[in-house]
């Protein structure tokens, strides 16, 4: 089914099992209530008095229990049926792999999160009993315990472990799992696919409509945003003449339709389109790159061209916004959605270690004028060329376009992350990615495809405000990368939410094997570096010893503020080369003591998404500043620069730059800057002076734009004496 | 059909007529006689008296003959059939697209030449009129007249003119075209498909037999190189224990099985068969390479690995061995495979611009044991994402990987030629790439796959001595690329046999707009360089102005020996980070005056094969020397290296190094080696000395290898005062 089934559901209550052996039978005080959708570990935490796992080192209470077999167990309802009226089984998404039983008796083996499942449950008496039987966790091996005991199945990879994610690998129903009622003749699927004209006057849709007896009549129109039926249809082909179009909210209108599609006796299917083209393309000037001999390739298109229109593409790497997919719905990713788009940002990647999010999640894109960029469940591993898994993934991804593909919002597939990097060591070559290549072009070829991130010419990382001698604004501005899909400046959480879930004899200093180190804050990287996230090394080579966790809070927020502006102002800068700043991540799926999120969970914005936002705006005066820290006495300089990612020019003015230390304002100069071109970075003259020698630690450089307030930027920078 | 039908053909003859209008009737005189296979160029000259196009300029004679439309015509013939026989009209290649007429009704249209078409005839009355009629050769636009009027078609684009191959159209039945009586019960198809064991213990054969009518019975066995049975199989699926493997000629023997399916009433099909494995692999290392931040992704893996040994790819780009596809049969192909096996080559690559080669030549390279890489029918240009190409490629394609995945040979798919650059501004997002990825994925995934040639990291080009004001020899030191799949050294082609087909009066000085023009001489290269491929720029910056022919001849003889070498040896030093070296090209469609070929058409080795042979060897002693051309009064210095491709090491011994100048012969020094790695480079002592001021203009350094005569390596270089 492309997106879950229309029809209300019948939900009843679900009793759970922990077994010894798959095979048992568990006696009566075996039985804990289960939540559906959840997950086992966290009914069994519920009725078992485990503490919260997301405070100080709890986490560690719930080891093992993914090794376990579980039994979830309901019974069928009793249910008024019409006659032909048939009840289903119906899971939306198992967590990962389960044989369903009805009456005791094995009828469906299942596995995969992507792939619904249903069973009929027509000719069974109403109480009998169903039951879900789980699987343990897939483990391709004992040991290591890490992310590479993923690496032959579809489970999202991240649940085994990573530098902003607990070892804590959730199992469950997690997906809604019900019973539903279905009429004699049903609306089965619907696949709703459009070709747009070049010149986008018009749309070629098709509308399958898959029915329970096969090939019913079935009728379908097309509803537009003011209620107005714009197109109907009764075979699945038919034209719209110039459809509306769906844009970025920074390019436009989010136009969505609606297609309804009509059964008789069944209730009506709808679900809202849109239309776009999404394409990747070089970016102007890129066949000009000058090559000697011996010649290689052209680096590979990166810039998104939405409706025709090149887009810069700002945002973030998406994760799971919590450890277990069954307590994610519709609320918990709309605060962290409308924060997106606050920020400016216009893409969102979902990392390939994470699930893919639930329809609610796109949903939500496709109303705020966010593309999506979805990769496929693989990360960071070496997925084999194995035929089950291969088999597994077939079967999962083929679903996955199947639902997404519906989407406006989506903008790309990607094969997974870090695939042709040396922690991975798939190629070109590995057959699952060649899979993905096949699925996507037979189901959905209109959309880019990527094998993996970063392909030729983009860049991953580097994810610390100082690394080999040099700050993050030196790094980007040494850099040439066609695209940034990831890049990380960490910061400590705030204090009042590191209090939250670190206990207070831990706070401060933090320690190695505390709950400092359980949530990241301390040799959380690989290769690790013994204070990543939270970084004392660099903090200390900054600004000395921190003298209290307030301190090191705010010095790092700091950092991290900074940080991330620079590398978002200077891929902007480096336009049209550059397309692409996606920073390392957005959100994180539990409390991080320090991460490179901007926003801490479930929803708390960190401070540096702020700066973010501001480094974001469709137009503003940006500098580019050699380094974040400064002595007095020294000659400051920096680059004047007017950034535009609108599709038209930008008048003509002036732009003031002035430093600020403490109390004193200096005066740097005037820039009378030209037209600032669309979609375009516009250089100004560079302002230079020598610092003066006060008490100050810090100075600001502000831009001031006449006449356009909104553009206006300024820049906390460092002062030693 | 994979592969041509078992049966014998019933040849008839045929009669050709060029038409004014698709629809004109010929009238009696129009009809002149036809040789299938062949083409309406060849007819029209042999009725019309054309001149030999190979001599002169005499092909622009034949200008013009492929924009109209061509009428084949044949009747059907008596044939005695048995009760239940069938009569097929059968066509193995129609260059390039027809409609078929059988008793002036048009019962069938065709294009492509990668698909046979056949069409039952049994209804039809002996001597009823069978035509063929053929559309003109396509081009996408009037001008330019170029390779782009075949971006939107499977035709070879190497026909509308390149630097090396005349703007000469084929059109025609270029397979043979013939009737074939078929039993009430036939073979319509047989697909061999092997998966072999990881450790190569046994072969999983699949035998997929259709029969018409379908499902019939049918067996099938393996009959091993001795003539014995080895296994026997009534359905598709059998595995074979201990399968001897086919390994190239420098590395195992060229073991083939004969397959032999059985129907009752039809004649046994018979195919030989062999069993390898072949991969793409990273270079031993390649995952070390540091890469600092922000990390894109390690370069694509293009070090062949053939039955889990990885070799080293010596070898050329293999272009059509004619201009007509109908002239080229088995004995075309067998001296010039022979030369290639002799020239120490194991692989081939069948460039995109060249149509794909019949069975014979893949029959004999599984024989010869050569590799072969074969591309699909893309060449430099922008192939479009439109439904109409993708549905001809799609079919060719198929039928294309369907005939050649059952040749042991077959080493490698790849979409095209140099698709990825500025030239032809196709991108990973092209979907006729991602269709090939597709159609291979799904007919032969075990097969490597690549997008095109070169992909990251690999090197193609450059094509002259002297470039960028350094020779062969320093460029290719300089390159640090993991595969040299194209690369170029030309010379002029021999004195007798330039006076073959320049005339007497042309030959010198070379001039513009002459003979020399027309077979890529002068101003052949794009972008143009006005005496490539002569290049008499670089003769006389190396030698002074040319005195004769017979000089530049010479001249450009020495430099393509030396310079081919250079390359060879030096990406053999630069294993295991580089696994390949093919050079541009081994052969051609035609009599060129110069051209980077190693082999002038139709099959005569230029002096530079016997050097490029030597440089081939599987064990040879190497020298790095910096340049070509020297001083006398200048100190010399040269790298000693021992270079070994085959899979064990070499025992180690005394090298001795000496130059040659004139009669004199002054020792340089002697290099005790140790023992020589397997597939490895062995990098020995520089050997310097003073170039005495002799009256010499050349010198050779000469290495000599005590106990070893095979390993001797001569380099005859230039002295200038």
């Amino acid at each position: 089914m492309s997106g879950r089934s229309h029809r209300p559901r019948i939900l009843t209550n679900w009793a759970l099992a922990r077994l010894n052996a798959p095979r048992q039978t568990p006696s009566a005080q075996d039985w804990i209530p289960a939540k559906v959708p959840g997950a086992v570990q966290i009914d069994w935490a519920r009725a078992h008095g485990l503490p919260d796992y997301n405070y100080g080192q709890n986490v560690r209470a719930y080891d093992g229990l993914e090794d376990s077999h579980w039994l979830y167990r309901t019974s069928i309802p009793q249910v008024t049926r019409q006659p032909g009226e048939r009840l289903f089984l119906v899971c939306d998404s198992v967590d990962f792999e389960c044989e369903i039983r009805i009456g005791g008796a094995p009828v469906l083996y299942h596995r995969g999160m992507q792939i619904p499942f249903e069973y009929e449950v027509s000719a069974h008496a109403p109480g009998t009993m169903v039951e879900i039987l789980l699987f343990p966790a897939p483990k391709r091996h004992a040991g290591p315990a890490d992310r590479t005991q993923a690496s032959h199945v579809t489970k999202p990879a991240m649940s085994y472990g990573w530098d902003w994610h607990p070892r804590l690998i959730p199992l469950g129903l997690c997906g809604e799992t019900g019973f539903e009622v279905r009429p004699a003749a049903a609306i089965r699927e619907v696949n709703f696919r459009y070709a747009l004209a070049e010149d986008f006057s018009s749309a070629d849709l098709s509308v399958e409509v898959v029915t329970d007896p096969p090939d019913r009549r079935y009728s379908w129109h097309l509803v537009d945003a003011s209620g107005k039926t714009v197109l109907e249809g009764i075979g699945p082909r038919a034209r719209l003449e110039n459809p509306r179009l769906w844009w970025t909210h920074d390019h436009g209108e989010q136009y969505l339709y609606t297609l309804v599609v009509e059964l008789p006796g069944d209730e009506p299917f709808r679900r809202r389109v849109g239309f776009r083209r999404s394409r990747l393309v070089m970016y102007p000037g890129a066949w000009d790159d000058p090559m000697g001999f011996p010649k290689s390739r052209n680096n590979p298109p990166v810039t998104f061209e939405l409706n025709g229109r090149r887009i810069f593409a700002k945002g973030s790497n998406w994760v799971a916004p919590d450890i277990f997919p069954g307590l994610i719905n519709a609320d918990t990713y709309r605060p962290l959605l409308q924060l997106a788009r606050g920020a400016n940002f216009n893409i969102l990647r979902n990392w390939g270690g994470a699930g893919a999010p639930t329809e609610d999640f796109f949903g939500q894109c496709d109303e705020l004028g966010l593309l999506v960029w979805q990769e496929f469940p693989l990360a960071c591993n070496l997925y084999p060329d194995d035929p089950d898994y291969l088999a597994l993934l077939d079967a999962e991804s083929k679903a996955l376009i199947r639902r997404v593909r519906q989407h406006p919002c989506l903008a790309l597939w990607v094969g997974g992350n870090e695939l042709f990097n040396s922690w991975s060591r798939m190629t070109d070559q590995s057959l699952p990615l060649r899979l993905l290549n096949r699925n996507c072009y037979d189901l959905d070829p209109s959309t880019p495809f990527l094998p993996t991130s970063p392909v030729d010419g983009m860049g991953h990382g580097d994810y610390r405000f100082l690394s080999d001698g040099q700050d993050i604004f030196a790094t980007f501005q040494k850099a040439r990368n066609t695209a940034y899909s990831e890049f990380g400046c960490p910061s400590a959480s705030p204090v009042d939410y590191l209090k939250a879930f670190i206990p207070a004899d831990e706070l401060w200093p933090p320690r190695a094997g505390t709950s400092w180190e359980t949530h990241h804050g301390l040799a959380a990287w690989d290769p690790p570096d013994p204070t990543t996230w939270l970084c004392l090394g660099a903090l200390e080579t900054l600004f000395g010893p921190m003298r209290s966790l307030e301190d090191a809070v705010e010095k790092s927020t700091w950092l991290q503020s900074e940080g991330y502006k620079s590398v978002f102002e200077e891929a902007r800068r480096q336009q049209p080369r550059c397309a692409m700043a996606l920073n390392w991540c957005f959100n994180e799926p539990w409390p991080t003591a320090a991460n490179n999120s901007l926003v801490n969970w479930p929803a708390r914005p960190k401070p540096a998404l702020a700066s973010v936002a501001q480094a974001c705006r469709p137009v503003l005066a940006s500098a580019r500043i050699p380094r974040f820290q400064w002595r007095a006495g020294e000659q400051f300089t920096a680059e004047l620069w007017l950034l535009n990612d609108r599709a038209v020019s930008q008048p003509a003015g002036i732009l003031a730059a002035e430093l600020i230390l403490g109390a004193r304002v200096i005066p740097l100069r005037e820039w009378s800057y030209t037209e600032v071109p669309a979609q375009g970075a516009l250089a100004g003259p560079k302002v230079t002076v020598v610092l003066p020698d006060t008490d100050a630690d810090e100075f600001t450089l502000r831009l001031t734009a006449e006449r356009q307030p909104g553009w206006s930027s300024t820049y906390r920078l460092s002062l030693r004496r």
